[in-house]
């Protein structure tokens, strides 16, 4: 078989991966496919159905996020930085969790955190056939996307009265695959450990996705039911030990999104539209809350979280961006395509003797994608800035929209409900919309400012839109209209809305809800064209190639991550950088010696609680490692496992050589990063006088019945 | 005469300036015209021939900024900022003149300056006839401004001939106007005195644009003749009292840019295309040297000038938007603009019956201006990326560019060149070209990268000039190529290739050159086509227009700002805000409590020579206060005088309100903000043990002879 030339430029830059399955450690596996087979020939790994059990059973996902059991009493561990958000709601002026920490001596001490949902897998039932009999060649996109939408609607809602369970049909390989997770959910979360911010994030954005790292990026919460500590069949205990260069580590967690199936015109799409548009978006942003948050430390303390989110969100875009704008990851990808393309043009005439194939052969699922991306340059700002929000960046706009829309979602049968609204998904939309956590009115202020500039900027003075929503006013006018003018800062005035149904909503003169009644029916009628003219187009497009990789591969290639439960699996090892050979871990005395050369200026400042410490601490104590496993967003959090099961780390971030790895695996430099669990349970210790807490950690199992 | 509806609404937000002429304290003077008759009725201040000339001789033109004599032996001061980058780069890591400040205790000890040029206009002369004259109205726009080009250089080069002095043609009034001027230059300029960076910019790019303001931001240089300090006849004696609440004050110097008198096409084109371009590009390269800068103590020493640089823009550039979003401030051109084309109108049948008047009359110069938007928005993004350098972000890149063109340039007939070699130019060219300044490979390196990203971002990945430029690497990648690559930061090599001229440009391989090589085809033709399609009907259309302006109102209205001499006028007064008054001035009092309300952290840390001195200031000294003086960017460093033309203040900034003065004088909140002559008395004295440079400012007059 001859292959294209353009390999021949891949491998000299990015160590050249094969074209086709997985190598190395590639793959986020679904827990119906683990791959056993790969972990025994590498690793001598037996993957018994034991462990598969408790896999799934001792992972917990967070919103968007990643963490796991770790004690039978419904402990749960998981990142500082997944946690933030609550530890920040959790902290008042005058009890500043974010910078001091917090340790709940009893059970008495552990804070119930305002609004967090954990959830658990229970069940996976595969439901494809289901879903795609509902589904017929002759219904336009439109009937195609409400007769899925239909379907999957009962298979929910019917699981979710069989059970009580939190029922979710899953789409996998962009639509090849439909499972049903049906998942049990603890929303009485209370806080037991936070270290301090300083050393969670010790090196703050200008360490993000850099190694080495020395954070300890930890947080311990506990599951209640029925007020008590939630007993717990299955949980990770925890390894006193921690990982050796070299070891196997396993990753468990709910990798958020990838991209490695995509089609070349998409990545394409989202190197020229996609992602330029997002970088701009957050970079505005990010220069409107740094501006905030220098202006006092209270707002520094108020914006810090939603400040850390966008700066973190920017370089893991702008990373991103590297990589597709490197042209031997796209050589790659456009020589996996034509290899699949292979089979399926094989017997056709093309429509036009040169140009992309996507040009040659226009009748392709591959060309459809393109054609989406084509529907989706016309719309997509629209999209992102009236119905994604981003012109309305704030906590209340869209609890403004919720108001407005619950009332009017849920007088319709539950199938033609937009997404949110279903049944399924009410408990927890109110779970967020009526959280009693604080909102900064200034703070409120400045985002919706920056947003409604960046509105402007985008669409231009002239756009009816932006006319409309700035009504006459400056967008800094606007902005302190709303933020001023708005009463739904309290969650009595929600819940009235919520209760009142529509007459209330329409009796409303809150500006915020008046806004978002104002710019409905575009930001609906723009999500209604994004849905059929490109989600749809690609579902459809995406199952068809689906078949034609399952022909070609079987499961052999993982799907695209989707925030649901996998595993990923690796090795502990460091790598080298600019001839500089980088070690698997770091220590504490690493981070003692960051501090002084970096000045102890901030982001290096270490919690006063680590300086007065420092002589009892033995700084040869691992602190944070890097393994090969392949991660990526919403693995924050996830438990890294050794061999036996147990915890030898928390993952928590990527190095900036793994960023690519939303479009194509690596394993010379990029790496995730964890932090190791000997840290831990030397820091609670030695730092934070917190001995029962490791002992819970540690304990042997109790005796089984 | 009946006046458009739309007045109505701008009176009450705006707070009502009327349609025409000039009211308050509005207007930046040309040298020619000064506003003596306004003076005389609302200050009752007579403005004489004798202060007149010391305005202009004692006033000192920085690159792009101001500052004044100050002594008879050629002290010169100006803003901390303005001699930021000349401070930046007489520092080494040894001796970080930036953080530690710097006093020169004997004239030996004042430090050369590798690269400052300073200008003292002498002479005016209107040479509107010679150089309308030239372009005659059958000629095309390539022609008209070839042939104007010919004549400006004649002028100049005959200027220059004959009196040795560095001569000018500016245009004013957008082309309504053509002044000769006349300067002497001083090379050999020399660091006096700067205080530390953490005074000069206490509060950084958080205080920016602010008041209250606690800032020390000034600096004391000294030109040089033949080695020894210039003797200057014309200097401004500090005044030891400064002002008082309600005083009338003189401001003089180089406002930069204004665009008053631009039309509501050219406005709305800012509004909706240029300004949300360079906003997007400025963070994109603040986000970049922020992640920089914040690596280590010494990166963050050497991003500082170029990030401050950048993040004053950025706060220019938003506030600026800001002001074009308010409806009221277009609704307020509108109808100026009514009324100015009234007149010309009067006779023309309309050629549509709707829409802008710039539709309806598309003969008329405003429409003219408006088809020049046209134009340029199909140009713009490429003419800026790629000519003006948004693409190639670095010291080094123009270095290339200047090393490749000056050999092309110079083999042509003078006004045949590009502008920037014609040979009034060529020694200021080298000046900057061959300055001994070092560069820093690494800050080059995160530049080009962030550069090169945002020319992706901003064409896309399959633009040829993408391809060309990023030559199939990513922009990391060629970015490191270059940095790395390039011998251009050794002055020799310099040298080297401009005294080889084009055999020696040829046959360098440095991968700069050849950067700016590869693509000086596509960025020379966007540069024309610039000039010819925009730059040139704009100037054709605005001269129509000026001559419209000068029968309705004479020059009772200034021309827009233009880096050259002007003088602007106001009273020192507070102003409300948020149903707070702000005082005229601020105190060394307040400096120190914003220090601990702040939490002493940066930008809000004291110098600690400030600290240790507390004791020994008085906190009632005045420190910095604001007038109502109509300035803009490039007023910074302008000295601010009483009536009896003493230096009062250093301007150094505009508050937020003060942003929209690009577009629309107002005195409700706007104003401008300089450091209090006695502060700088105060600290001298008290805190820089500098007592003789202080009695160098407050000396009597020499004898006159």
């Amino acid at each position: 078989m001859s292959r294209p030339l353009t390999l021949l430029i891949v491998g000299s830059i990015l160590g050249g991966w094969p074209m086709r399955a997985t190598v190395a450690d590639e793959g986020m596996w679904l827990p119906t496919d683990l791959p056993a087979q790969a972990l025994q020939a590498k690793y001598g790994f037996t993957l018994t159905e034991a462990f598969r059990t408790k896999l799934m059973l001792a992972s917990v996902r967070f919103p968007g996020a990643s963490g796991g059991f770790v004690s039978p009493d419904g402990l749960v561990v998981t990142n500082h930085h997944v946690g933030g958000d609550a530890i920040q709601k959790l902290s008042t002026p005058a009890r500043d969790l974010m910078r001091d920490g917090y340790y709940a001596r009893s059970r008495a001490d552990e804070l119930p955190c305002p609004d967090v949902e954990l959830n658990v897998l229970q069940s996976i039932e595969d439901v494809t056939a289901r879903v795609t009999a509902a589904v017929t060649p002759a219904m336009t996109p439109a009937a195609a996307a409400a007769a899925r939408r239909a379907v999957t609607s009962d298979i929910e809602k019917d699981s979710f009265t069989k059970t009580g369970l939190r029922s979710d049909v899953v789409t996998l390989y962009q639509g090849g695959l439909y499972h049903l997770y049906r998942s049990k959910k603890y929303t009485d979360v209370r806080l037991v450990f936070a270290p301090e911010a300083a050393i969670a994030a010790f090196g703050g954005d200008v360490d993000n996705f850099e190694y080495p790292r020395t954070s300890l990026d930890v947080a311990f919460f506990r599951a209640y039911e029925n007020g008590k500590p939630a007993r717990v069949p299955h949980y990770f205990r925890w390894s006193a030990a921690g990982p050796a260069e070299n070891d196997m580590v396993l990753v468990t967690g709910h990798p958020g999104t990838t991209n490695r199936l995509e089609t070349l015109a998409k990545l394409k799409h989202r190197r020229d539209v996609t992602l330029p548009y997002d970088l701009a978006r957050l970079r505005a942003y990010e220069a409107a809350l740094t501006q905030y948050s220098e202006q006092s430390p209270d707002k520094r303390r108020e914006a810090a979280n939603v400040l850390h989110g966008v700066a973190n969100r920017r370089k893991a875009f702008a990373g991103q961006l590297q990589g597709l704008l490197d042209p031997a990851v796209l050589a790659q990808k456009e020589a996996q395509e034509a290899e699949l393309m292979r089979p399926v043009v094989a017997g056709l005439t093309p429509a036009r003797p040169d140009g992309a194939l996507t040009d040659r052969y226009p009748g392709t699922a591959w060309a459809r994608v393109a054609a989406a991306q084509r529907n989706l340059a016309g719309i997509e700002r629209d999209y992102a800035l009236l119905e994604r929000g981003d012109a309305f960046f704030s906590d209340l706009f869209p609890v403004a929209r919720h108001c407005l829309r619950l009332a009017d979602e849920v007088a319709k049968p539950n199938p033609e409900r937009l997404r949110e609204y279903r049944d399924s998904n009410l408990d927890s939309l109110k779970l967020t919309l009526f959280s009693p956590a604080p909102v900064s009115r200034s703070l409120e202020l400045a985002r919706l400012t920056a947003a409604l500039t960046f509105l402007a900027e985008q669409l231009g003075g002239e756009h009816p839109a932006v006319a409309k929503i700035l009504a006459g006013k400056s967008p800094a006018g606007r902005a302190a209209e709303l933020a001023v003018g708005t009463k739904l800062a309290d969650v009595a005035e929600r819940k009235r809305l919520v209760e009142g149904g529509r007459a209330a909503v329409e009796a409303s003169r809150d500006p915020l809800i008046l806004l978002a009644r104002l710019i409905d029916g575009e930001a609906r009628a723009v999500r209604k064209k994004y849905e059929e003219e490109v989600e749809e187009v690609e579902r459809q497009a995406y199952a068809a190639i689906a078949d034609v990789r399952f022909k070609a591969f079987g499961k052999s290639v993982a799907p695209d991550a989707t925030f649901t439960l996998r595993l990923a699996f690796g090795t502990v090892k460091g790598y080298a950088v600019d001839g500089e050979t980088l070690p698997f871990c770091t220590t504490f005395g690493d981070a003692f010696k960051r501090w002084e050369v970096l000045e102890k200026r901030e982001p290096f400042t270490l919690p006063p609680r680590w300086v007065e410490r420092r002589a009892k601490l033995d700084p040869t104590t691992p602190f944070d490692f890097v393994s090969t496993a392949d991660t990526i967003g919403g693995n924050s959090g996830s438990p890294v496992l050794n061999r036996a099961g147990e915890v030898v780390g928390v993952n928590f971030d990527r190095n900036r050589h793994g960023l690519v790895r939303n479009f194509v695996y690596t394993d010379t430099q990029a790496r995730h990063i964890a932090v190791h669990s000997r840290a831990v349970l030397e820091a609670l210790a030695k730092v934070y006088d917190a001995q029962p807490l490791a002992d819970e950690l540690t304990a042997p199992p109790p005796e089984t019945p």
